[in-house]
């Protein structure tokens, strides 16, 4: 039976974006303890899929997650899945907000309350804990140092907790989109409504290289939804660009764009190309379709046969 | 008494930085447990300044600073300081190795160190820490969890813990950027060697305007050491950008970059010029010299005033 | 009494340049010959001002004006105009088409005329003359060689030779662009519906040099409704750059841009802001009006002078 | 037996370059009074090909021959070569330089000497001739009207006329440029020292559409040795540009340039790829190489392939 690997225990974010995968229906989900373990899963070929965070519409990209697709070869991303993202604090049973000194709360879910956390609870320590279902569980452990966890809403059926305060999130819209990682190399069908992602490393660090990177986009018309730089890691102000753009593999400006970037990189990773979560078609310029592409090679095809124009 | 905030206690790479301060010699020195904390006091008056960690050369840019000092108005940043990273594993008194199976770290640090921990302690648990100091001191507690902890080098002499370890860290060069923020709104002196900092919003996500803000830099000249989107927050996909550039206000193409950057944008924060802490001179090719943009608005000046040319 | 230089005689298309000019009417009018003697007068400060043909919508930019205003100092174009052109066939009286071998014609008008020429008249020959008015009178000397001639229209009223054929430029939208030339210094005054005429070098011919200049005015969002490249003449593959901008000196992003490609180019000549011919107002993108332009700089000077923003 | 087409008569600078071809010799050379006839020649089969002058280091682009490319389909540029340009003035035997008022010229001729005419000879007038050689022997038939003609040095051993002075050239070094044009679509072998010209039309007259096609070319490396604007011909302010760019189509880069002109453009005419006349091989930096677009090529079809890489 075919497995599928998520940041657990079940009722996390993760959790929540795998329900989404119409394929995971009725297979395996490995629970798992971070991202490094989740993709581990997929390269020894334990699961088939592993479902990771990869942005928070607050707190940004995942580093973790972007740096372990950017060293771990052979991973393609298949799908993409947003989850809105909100938060409870909870507490042992018979606990008061006044009683709340220590908040355990994984870093991301801790930034993304922080208003609140600072504006109620002035005096809190935070301490931070491995997932969002994890800081609640831990309450109820032997002890426990935590007074209070920042938690997803719901998680407190399952956990015997109570919850003091709702909806502590200091943005009600926030969202958290996720990935759907394989080691296939097979390239999900276009659907019009795709993105491809890349990881690009800059050939110098001379002024311009990276106006001259984005120009390989920008002259296809290619759009791009994310462009955000990682550290290479070997020393200061040495930078790797993660990008998303609009479109498929499969469609002739990117596959052109792909193309100048591999010959401008001196390291390019292809990511993947997938539909998109918000569905939304890509619309693209007249003068940037399919059919322009096919155009113009056939005349310069004509002009290198020396034939006479039709 | 002049105070300085910083991420404490005593013994944090963020006290090693401050160390480097030669105004802070003498003065008070505020242990904090946050940056927002560090920031409030200088809002507030309490601290003329606050050290705060704002990129690590594995890790990447710190998203909280980045994302207080776009939210904080009225800060300045007034100097940078580097701090090379490294850690060791403690222990206390009697351990040896092999008895180690919980480990207690600060997340940035554990992320710095799982290979090493990962290799040769393939069944370690990792207890979160809320800063690399209490992760060590924490051991030495009545019911402590932990049977070791990452820690930075040398703490061992004030804590009582043994070293296990040395230079754990899976990258011997990593080193942590550290920036010194005011309120002052005095600039620092240009040295030859500065560094600005801004924070730029585009004016809309339609294709190019990223590669139109950049030009604004690449027709003066001026060079970007940094750059790195960061979610504006308030829906995905919209994102503002944090840029350093090699340079000060008091040069003329960052004065003109400036005036260009802020007449493309809907918002700019300028978060200010303060010397490197690398002390290496910016090189700015002839063209781009005080003297061609004094020269150039003379050649206008006398144009418009209707004067013949000397 | 103020004196006009045009190309003469009286009944040319630059004769009818200047009679759209309202400060001429009543002055002294000067004919000469060429744009040379033209240009001359007005360094000598025998006329105030001349009027000369600078581009056919046919033929292109004239090249001999191009390369005296690149060449002598001093010179300022106040003024554009723009004359429909179109040419009859004349002849002596008692001529018929039949009768015609030899045409006298002016190179430029020869070529505006070839296509009718070539086909009504497929056999004819062509007798080179130095202007389209003694093209015509010539036709009337003892010993012509010519049987007719390219004229403009309406010059048989005053020369007393017959129209053979109307209309026979091949193009009959085709008109000339000319500009009133002097060596006044004073810019004339802004009207919304100007445009601004300069000569650039570029520093050296590497890769990208062209595009650079033009960023220039790209980033301060200036549209150029002329770029010419004309020899410097030194060598070949060595350019100037003639250029027309839409808009005035005294508007903020023209002056801007230009303190720009002074910056960039070894040598800038400024040929004058003068009102458009066509009346057209500039349209300006209102990231670029002059307000923003204003408050850039009051945002800019708030920094520099330390105060907290308003 | 083949014939060259080239405008004569024996003796022009025209001549001069067309005895540089060597599949010339021995061939039927024709001479022809213009260049429409030139190229008619070689659309009608008449002539394999036919020399005619495309630019002069002083004059700049020469636009009827620009024109007549960019208007009549199916020629193209087969080689590239150098004259060096100077001029005597010729006369009647016994003329002195003091009975000369009237000086017969070709306008190109013309425009090179003026400054030397204009010192020597203030008050001169100018006839316009067909060719610099009709000039000279103009002089000779009945009813000559002008007293001396500027000819290209040599002239008077073949025609008897006298020299009144030599080197009237206002530029020692002047050059002009011509290109053999033929009728056949076979592309001349690529030698490494190649040139590639086309003319191009811009989509809009919308701001950046220059700076967009010129990125066309940055993005692939590939330099232009001329960029010329020529009127479209239809109203003023619609211009196409004439371009030489450096390598030959067979070199990949200047393949996918042009690919990504086509797409651009709406009107792009491939002009040919030829070898320079100045025989300097085209330095192209490492990553614009051949083995470059290949290697990316490869790349890209291994991933559209789901194979795993190398």
């Amino acid at each position: 039976m075919p497995s599928y690997s998520y940041l657990g225990p079940a009722g996390t974010f993760t959790w929540l974006a795998l329900t989404q995968v119409h394929e995971a229906e009725g297979a395996e989900w490995r629970s798992v303890n971070n991202v490094g373990e989740a993709l581990d899963d997929v390269i020894s070929g334990r699961s088939v899929a592993a479902m990771i965070a990869i942005e928070n519409s607050v707190e940004g990209g995942v580093s973790a997650t972007q740096d372990a697709l950017a060293n771990i070869p052979g991973l393609r991303i298949i799908g993409e899945y947003l989850v809105p993202v909100n938060f409870s604090l909870v507490a042992r049973p018979g606990t008061t907000l006044a009683d709340v000194h220590v908040i355990a709360a994984h870093p991301v879910a801790y930034a993304q309350c922080h208003l609140w956390l600072d504006r109620e609870l002035p005096d809190h320590e935070h301490l931070p804990a491995t997932s969002n279902v994890s800081a609640a569980s831990g309450l109820l452990t032997a002890g426990a140092i935590a007074d209070a966890a920042v938690a997803p809403p719901g998680i407190e059926r399952e956990l015997g907790v109570e919850v003091l305060a709702e909806g502590i999130g200091d943005n009600p819209n926030a969202v958290t989109r996720f990935v759907l990682v394989s080691s296939s190399l097979a390239i999900p069908e276009r659907t019009g409504a795709d993105k491809t992602s890349v990881i690009v490393e800059l050939p110098s660090d001379a002024p311009g290289a990276l106006v001259e990177m984005l120009e390989q986009f920008a002259t296809r018309g290619v759009n791009l939804s994310l462009l955000e730089s990682r550290p290479i890691g070997d020393a200061l102000g040495r930078y790797r660009f993660v990008i998303d753009l609009d479109g498929h593999l499969h469609d002739e400006r990117v596959a052109d764009a792909l193309l100048g970037l591999k010959r401008f990189s001196p390291n390019v990773m292809f990511l993947g190309s997938y539909p998109r979560a918000d569905k939304q078609n890509v619309e693209v310029r007249s003068r940037y379709g399919d059919d322009v592409f096919v155009e113009a090679r056939d005349w310069l095809r004509g002009i290198l046969s020396g034939e006479p124009p039709a």
